[in-house]
């Protein structure tokens, strides 16, 4: 069977059923791998139309003047296994079905993805879908989706699942909200060929991919999930968001995908000891992307505090246990060195609230002293600083990190933005997260991806101990 | 004792330490006053400026005309005591002071505390603090705040706390980046005299809030607690961010306020019997805010999903028994109804997956047909709406939620908006939440609030049951 690299980096595109028609999905797709700047060569296939945004349309996949290396075929599903034919006819070796109605809808459907999956399956087709909106390859320049899509960043993150959110909302959320890049992203639909074990063997060998973001309602293989999961683990960290934990969640997948959505306990069990870093939800996982993609991997889970406001020292430190985290009484000699910006009657502890150091010497100065007291502490593992962003406590941040990643950079950073102004919230996270330091709202979300930090850290080193 | 209403809506203030340099507290306090609009007379007390921002500066207190309603004292610790008898000669019914180093910094402090307050006793003043951040009145026009702030929206919810958050970057995030309006914050600091029961009692009682925010570490008279809580969580809301969970965080209080947190256990019980809503963290706060502020209290646990993803029906259904909510089959009725712009192929249920009618009929004839079935089922208590902000899902978001309140003007109702454009995001909230429909960008956040709802409903209609 061919591999999956025609996906992500094909020499040619075909898309059968492309449109001039704006709004369609077969004009969306041509769109969009023209927007991301594909380099190879793009044949829209559409016997009425002779051009489709500038480029010349083919009659049908016989007049394509090679075999591409990938097919895109935007038609409804009463089309698909005539489609499908063709394409085996002409030799093609990846083919992605956008169509929806298949085994996502009934028995009918059902029985309509066999035969298109058996034709397939006797011409060594390997096939993305049904009920799939797409691929991104920011190193490739391509983006399949049906979804309309701006050019995105290239980064190492790399997102599948069967949903098509990846490949649409999700896309646009990074492209317009946030700063970190994006590798690969494939929406799986269906699952009739291409399925979750067969996309982290491929990412788990990718050069291009450092970080894993999985979305799964449930694997049909699950023997085979748990040694691959392990396996790609071992290797890079694997951001698993598994649903279908309660039974109206089971219900629900019972209703979206047909999918088996299989025994919590049993999942629970099997990611846990495969190393994969299980999330909760969207949020956690792109909360702890962020950090994995940026940041190295703490030595310990023990994790320094400073803060403008005491507020946030007492729910970081509330919260700390519940990630695994412990936040330690600091060394003597880290107290002695802050005393040079807290005034003696000032209580300094870890969490270090310095609002006085701030009030008598300036952000700039306080938040320095204290950060630098820490960051030379031999008993904290990573370092998490709180801002609140009002305008008496503006000052270079940027530069702040900077200087504390030259001094320890074998420890974690964080910034939280607790609460202040919407225009320095995207200043400040644009500055910092541009410059490779993840951004938080709140001191919880900072925690929670530090806590995944170290859980995947200690599980990798467990690894490596029991293979010496 | 006097009441809480001068430091809220006093006819005239005094800001004693009020100074022309830009950047210091006591101009700080002064530019608050005039920007908020306050409409009552100020003196600036100033010995040596004659003019602060315009206005006329006294001397001293003495010299001032009336007897202020509420004075400012922006002093250092070092002349507070000295102030306090001014304004107790001058007979100053109401008092805040924003210094820090009283009880919150160890012995010295607190002996000093105690005698500040011991004038206070002898003249029968109330204080707010020391080391409070100030106050904000928008329906008085008025806020004493020592960090820089933007005149706020004026609204319902009122919030305090020990803590300056509040007042400072709490404040200037809901005025640039939320759409609700505020009655009322008041930063406690050291609670030498008012504290968390006299807020609640005075709030509880206040025509101007109709939702009440909390954020404790500790409250020094728990019996006293207990029976305030209760009489005014069966008014009005109260929404209790209690922190002190675990044992590095009650080390963290100890640190930051010297306040003793008590046990967690106590606490837990105390606010639950109350009928108060416990929430965790900020976040949770303010979403639960918006809940309470613009929607009706459901008449039971059973939400209508309607979602343009099926991984948002999934994460619904998954996390709604966490919150103590049902996601029930639809009537038989409301199938039908549905089929109306869903294919006989496509399964339907709840949570209700549309994205095969927004594909065939366009999101607002999908969303309109599905969302209006749900709102005429009377096994649905609330409607929660699922998007997905993509170029083609866009459509007219507030005709919708306008015509669904028309149609069920008892069920709460939330828009989640799952991923997508920034800009769209932006649009949709503001068009949204200024029409009173809370806007989440999760379905599990959105859920906890109509949670949030349920349970308070509950409380209070058992409450009710038990007076009759």
């Amino acid at each position: 069977m061919a591999g999956l690299d025609s996906f992500f980096h094909p020499e040619s595109v075909a898309v059968i059923g492309a449109s001039r028609t704006e709004g369609k999905a077969g004009h969306t797709v041509v769109a969009n791998i023209l927007e991301f700047g594909f380099e190879g060569r793009i044949y829209p296939v559409n016997p009425g139309a002779g051009e489709i945004l500038g480029l010349r349309a083919y009659a049908s996949l016989d007049d394509i003047p090679v075999v591409p290396d990938l097919v895109i075929g935007v038609l409804p599903r009463e089309q698909t296994l005539g489609m499908m034919r063709q394409c085996a006819d002409r030799g093609a070796s990846h083919v992605i079905i956008p169509a929806a109605g298949f085994s996502d809808a009934g028995e009918e459907g059902r029985r309509l993805e066999e035969e298109v999956m058996s034709v397939a399956r006797s011409a060594d087709m390997r096939v993305m879908g049904p009920n799939s909106i797409g691929t991104v390859c920011t190193a490739g320049r391509l983006a399949t989706s049906i979804v309309t899509l701006d050019r995105m960043r290239r980064g190492s993150l790399s997102l599948f699942g069967q949903t098509g959110m990846f490949s649409s909302g999700i896309a646009r959320w990074i492209d317009t909200t946030e700063h970190f890049g994006v590798s690969k992203i494939a929406c799986l639909g269906n699952k009739a060929d291409v399925e979750e074990n067969d996309l982290l063997e491929y990412l788990g060998g990718d050069e291009e991919t450092r970080v894993i973001g999985v979305y799964t309602e449930g694997v049909a293989d699950g023997r085979r999930f748990a040694g691959v999961l392990r396996e790609v683990s071992a290797r890079k960290p694997v951001l698993l968001l598994k649903s279908g934990r309660t039974a109206t969640g089971r219900r629900a997948i019972a209703s979206h995908t047909g999918a088996l959505a299989g025994s919590e306990g049993i999942y629970s069990g099997l990611i846990s000891q495969a190393g994969a870093v299980r999330v909760n939800d969207f949020e956690e996982l792109f909360d702890c992307a962020k950090a994995f993609d940026s940041q190295p991997l703490p030595r310990g889970n023990r994790v320094g505090v400073v803060s403008i406001t005491g507020v946030g020292c007492v729910l970081a430190a509330d919260s700390s246990a519940r990630f695994g985290l412990e936040i330690p009484l600091p060394a003597e000699e880290t107290v002695r060195k802050t005393r040079e910006v807290l005034p003696e009657w000032f209580p300094i502890s870890n969490p270090a609230d310095i609002w006085a150091g701030i009030e008598a010497h300036g952000p700039k100065k306080a938040y320095g002293a204290v950060a630098g007291a820490i960051a030379g502490d031999p008993s904290i593992d990573s370092i998490m600083m709180i801002f609140t962003l009002i305008p008496e406590s503006r000052f270079d941040v940027l530069e702040l990190f900077e200087s504390l990643r030259e001094r320890c950079p074998d420890k974690p950073l964080a910034a939280v933005m607790m609460a202040g102004d919407a225009g320095m919230h995207a200043e400040w996270k644009r500055s910092l997260e541009t410059s490779g330091f993840p951004t938080y709202p709140s001191p919880e979300r900072a925690l929670r991806a530090i806590g995944a930090l170290w859980r995947y850290a200690a599980c990798s080193r467990r690894g490596k101990s029991l293979e010496t």
